[in-house]
């Protein structure tokens, strides 16, 4: 099955930037556009299941629209006429917004959150919601990778993932507040973009962790970039942050200095193929002319290693913690309507010693600082996004060893279709620092250009 | 009518703590108690209009069960059957959350805020939710004061400090983003505290703003901390803040080395009545040993006079970004729901430069060190919590010019019912430090202490 299916495979995420400079003379059309994805939602959507809602109606009249503004030269943005998924934990106010829970069956806010609010005044084309795992925890909902039916398409945005990896929509919305963007994007072969954490507004987003951001999986790092900045245009950043500022185009690649390559607590975990891709990738890079820091001839990459050991732990703990509530509310309602692993959370959380939480902040604090001294030497860091190709099984996401870091650091972090592993997606990650999107997606740009290059 | 009314004043804050020293023998119950409360809301309930929902049913219930507990020895805490309010932006499972709109009559979320669901944890019994002005901003919604019906209880909780005020409840929880719980609390004659920011979990509140706090309005300090420290106990702060931390005790009274006395942008604009009572009450604290640091004395309380100039307009401006999600989303729903001010409000936010707000927190992050500075010399400030009484009319919750400071600088505030201002209450505001709300306590119980001794 799954060998007939990746032979098969007759799918790509879909482009969008690129194909909007034909929507003006109306040689393509927005409308045209969506009828594309939508005969690859027809396809693969039965197999993949990456879609809790759809509103087919409501989307082809508002590309329709979209349509007539490009035609008449009154396009609202870049993305006007985009088709994306909004993860099913955001809430949209002509949907329900269910959170992959049985305890929000069928519930609606009656609100749309303030990034679906930006994606819609930008002319964008809601096409649904996209299947979350429970609460954008780890307990799955069915979606498959649309590579190979038997494996994990990755979690949190299973369904973002899989509908932007199949081109069904352009872009989709996701939420990390561990590994829920980046892991699905490497999974299932897209552009993963997780932001600083706060740069966007996670306004009716049913994400309550201090360090989940809501970004975009897409195509491209220009499409990545142009939804966040458009939704970041309009509606900021979480209250009391910076939002993500940079130019509204995207940025041009920009050959870094130099880039520490980082091992993290994930290198004993990868799979050789996985090992071997980095350092396929690495030596693209040094052949780029691009300078490589390691632990081994660094210091201060040793350190940031060493800071970086218990990324995992740490982070799991502040998230149990953070998520005594809403979960204490909802074990009341019904217990027996959370899975065993958010019930097992609950149990953990509540067993949390006073203090320990602000312990572990201030522990976050200190990495935090220890990580941004990098800033001076190099210009971002390069990892892997998974230690290799999604495993088989649906009953688990996947491994968020390698992408956990970005989460802790709350740094922006980039994940690059450009790596394989078992004939399947890998991604290659990538870390800038804190408020300094753009130049991480400048950077970015400049390591898919030397890693790609023939 | 307002004369007569005053004159006719039977009502007071109805402490807790106090009481429910007779509970284990049965000599007064939780259940007594709660008929004493609504014996007061029976009675002041149709003049006040403090109730936008009430369960009485649901609360006898609650009373019953927390008799029981304190019967056989087993209360649950400090709080074991205190009859609460709870600001009806602040979501509660089984009774609707309006928000002072149109927009969400009839609105349930279906969940208890994390607030709430510490409090019923904790054995509080809930008697309703209280009135707050639309979205706990600015267009009342028509509670009076208890004292003067022909006059504003202040707002945005306004319900919580009128029912306070009158001893329909015990406590009630408020939030504050500029000065909607001391204001109200100093109007209606009732004990206010503002916690710290983020020390007290938001999480079900739909106030979203980063100045934006959940705290208690009740009769004495040491119920209001008993009724904080449980909640945060319980369910923490904000998702990345420490929690409100301490003994679970009150704070005993611990005299203060020296205290600041500000005189904050508000000076210009208070009554004579209210100076004269600010004087009185230094003198007070003067009598009894406190050292009094001024501008005139003291160069580093003129420089945070300085620095909190613009404390109104720069939290403003803040406050109008960051409404912009919801109200964009609410505004495109039914402009018409909306009332004038809020309408106005997001035309400014929409109006706004890109970066503003970015250089206004960056100035609040300034004025917050400069203040913390103080922490060197003196232990609290001390000033007013509003220029005067309570104003004549109900059309304007009043003016928050002596509170938005705290709310700017994000440090815990309490209003302590000691002064007046023609017959009618006016409270003393302490300010502490960040992160050091039960100093904070110790230090304002010693201030009542001192100010109120005859």
């Amino acid at each position: 099955m799954a060998l007939v299916d990746r032979a098969a495979k007759t799918f790509a995420p879909r482009p969008f930037l690129a194909a909007s400079k034909q929507f003006a003379s109306g040689a393509d059309s927005p409308r045209a556009y969506l009828e594309r994805c939508l005969a690859a939602l027809a396809e693969r959507e039965p197999a993949v299941g990456a879609f809790v809602t759809t509103d087919i109606p409501g989307a082809r009249k508002a590309a329709d629209a979209a349509t007539e503004r490009w035609r008449a030269g009154n396009a609202r943005s870049a993305i006007d006429g985009m088709p994306v998924g909004i993860k099913d934990i955001i809430e949209t106010y002509d949907m329900p917004t269910q959170m992959g829970s049985p305890l929000f069956e069928g519930w609606r806010g009656g609100r749309d959150a303030a990034a679906v609010y930006a994606l819609r005044t930008a002319g964008a084309v809601i096409v649904g919601k996209t299947v979350t795992t429970e609460f954008a925890a780890t307990h799955p909902r069915g979606t498959r990778n649309p590579h190979d039916p038997s494996r994990t398409p990755g979690g949190s945005s299973s369904g973002s993932a899989a509908a932007v990896a199949t081109g069904m929509v352009s872009a989709a919305l996701g939420t990390q507040v561990v590994g829920s963007i980046l892991r699905p994007s490497s999974f299932c072969g897209a552009v993963g973009f997780k932001p600083t954490v706060g740069a966007i507004n996670r306004g009716g987003s049913h994400d309550y962790l201090s360090q989940s951001c809501t970004g975009p999986i897409a195509a491209t790092l220009e499409d990545a970039w142009a939804v966040a900045r458009d939704i970041a245009r309009r509606v900021g950043g979480d209250p009391g942050f910076p939002r993500l500022a940079g130019p509204m185009t995207p940025p041009s690649a920009k050959k870094p200095r130099a880039l520490a390559v980082l091992e993290t607590p994930g290198w004993s975990v990868a799979t050789a193929g996985a090992r071997q891709e980095l350092e396929r990738a690495v030596g693209r890079l040094r052949a780029a002319g691009i300078a490589i820091l390691t632990r081994h001839d660094t210091p201060l990459v040793e350190k940031i290693e060493q800071a970086l050991a218990d990324a995992m732990p740490i982070t799991r703990a502040i998230n149990e913690w953070e998520f005594v509530w809403p979960l204490n509310d909802y074990h009341r309602r019904d217990a027996t309507a959370l899975s065993d692993s958010m019930r097992e959370r609950f149990k953990s959380a509540e067993a949390m010693e006073e203090g320990k939480y602000e312990e572990l902040i201030a522990e976050r604090a200190r990495i935090r600082a220890q990580f941004a001294e990098l800033a001076a030497i190099a210009d971002a860091a390069v990892t892997l996004s998974a230690p290799g190709a999604a495993p088989v099984g649906l009953g688990w996401t996947g491994d968020p060893i390698f992408v956990v870091s970005g989460s802790l650091l709350g740094v922006p972090t980039v994940s690059l279709p450009l790596l394989e592993d078992e004939g399947l997606p890998l991604g290659l990650q990538v870390l800038g620092f804190a408020r300094r999107d753009a130049d991480l997606f400048a950077t970015a740009a400049a390591i898919r250009d030397a890693v790609d290059s023939k």
